[in-house]
């Protein structure tokens, strides 16, 4: 388990091969940074896709001395550089990739491709982590930006997903939350019937690697005084690493609340293709940018 | 528009007429003393229906002292004292509903009842009401908690509850934000197909007494500045009065999100039947039931 970012750093830090981040479009300036902050800790080695001389001028401009460590892979277009990031991670040289100046649908596009893309054979999904004020660790969660509302084969996957990515980060079997507006199967309320059938697969070992418990609600998920008074005996309650939501727009409102009313700090990536995707916004903070290439290396496969 | 609760209290004190609170399964310290403290606030005049021996020596032994203005209707069994709570509130002999110490479906199997209940033809829905840290007055949240998955006519029927409750409270247009996980109409998502429907209904005059906007990310929903940098331009966007999730799993981790994580405060109740009728839980703060009292007398239509 993690305390927090610091120490998903340090982690990184302390792994002696550095992963290599595919920047597609990397005439940006904030993900340059970000990236550079990320070189400069010793996180990662850049490998930039996209304007050679506007990157080189960036870099001039605003001192992001890489030591000649930088390659540069000279593209105008972005679909192109799409294309030559997503090649890139086929042909082996790079262990994860992120979005720099472009729209994220001309990424997934080239990514999805069947014959030239990253898919692997498993759903693609959206894992945020997030480092939340009086939690104790920090708490991954999931689905909240790629599949609207996935059925109970999806959500296994999901899971699937966000389990490797904590694996690949040194977990050995992370605690699971099915969250549901209650504790209690209810055969009217669809999303507590298959937290029941996620919880019962993982008992089955058809999910496995952790343990799953659900339907758990959110307070009981997160915080064991509550469990305790309601009477939720689990080895999940209060101590969650992955909170899985019933859909994707509970998990995007969820990690929302999170990270800007309560004041907490979050990192995002798709996994479930070959290698994570960070696909940060324009509107992310330089910490969220900088943390989600931090997780990305982390969470990457390689580790 | 109210700032806080405090502002909400001080609403209800400026009625000349005190609303009259029926306490069902009155022997029940915790929410006896929450009626208390808002009779002492000049809130409610108690309504109590239960076992008399056993409230009057609640009262007694915790100085819970009314003046002699408590009406105590002596019942014995649970069902018998939401059969009798629920007839007081037909027959006009008090303006909103409590859930002592029963169940609360036992509570609301009574208020169902097609003879003999409460129901006017609305849809029952839960609206919780925040103060949450960074912003600029109280928030409604709908519906957390009665509807799963609502189709798009019950959403309209749920933002009319809302706003109805905001309306008794002194609002005159309350801005409603439909959320979803991003403010663009996609027609895969079924839930910004809906929130474009709600937004287009409230313009054609099908919803009214409100503004509604949708489908609106959480972000530009509560913060402009964000809504600023993202180019959103609507007169709800960073001022919402209500946000409507799109699932009832959604509203409920936004609530407890809000009021556990993010160091909120929160109030409850359900709407849509003849009075409102608050249900707090067994593990709600005294805070909690408090405000909900507050918010019930607030939000009960002869206001």
């Amino acid at each position: 388990m993690l305390k927090n970012f610091e120490a998903m750093a340090e982690l990184v830090k302390a792994n002696p091969v550095k992963k290599r981040i595919v920047l597609a479009c990397a005439h940006d300036e904030h993900s340059l940074d970000a990236v550079y902050e990320a070189y400069q800790e010793g996180i990662v080695e850049p490998v930039l896709v996209g304007r050679e001389a506007e990157i080189r001028k960036i870099m001039a401009d605003n001192g992001f001395d890489f030591g000649g460590s930088e390659v540069i892979y000279d593209v105008d277009d972005d679909i192109e550089c799409a294309k030559k990031a997503v090649s890139l991670i086929r042909e082996g040289k790079g262990d994860f990739m992120m979005k720099g100046k472009m729209q994220t649908a001309d990424l997934l596009k080239q990514v999805v491709n069947k014959e030239t893309g990253l898919q692997v054979g498993k759903i693609m999904s959206h894992v945020g982590i997030f480092e939340i004020p009086g939690y104790h660790k920090l708490i991954m969660q999931s689905d909240g930006g790629m599949i609207p509302n996935p059925d109970l084969e999806q959500k296994a996957k999901i899971i699937n997903n966000a389990v490797e990515t904590l694996h690949n980060m040194g977990y050995e079997e992370p605690k699971v939350a099915v969250l549901c507006a209650a504790e209690k199967l209810n055969p009217k309320v669809p999303e507590s019937v298959d937290a029941a059938a996620l919880k019962e697969m993982n008992e089955k070992g058809e999910i496995t690697g952790c343990i799953v418990e659900g339907p758990i609600s959110y307070d009981i998920a997160l915080y064991k005084e509550i469990a305790d008074f309601k009477g939720f005996d689990s080895p999940v309650a209060g101590d969650a690493d992955i909170v899985i939501t019933p859909n994707m727009a509970a998990g995007n409102i969820l990690g929302k609340s999170w990270s800007i009313t309560a004041g907490g700090t979050m990192a995002g990536m798709i996994v479930g293709a070959k290698v994570p995707i960070v696909l940060t916004s324009r509107g992310a903070t330089a910490e969220e940018k900088f943390y989600s290439i931090v997780f990305a290396a982390a969470g990457s496969s390689s580790n």
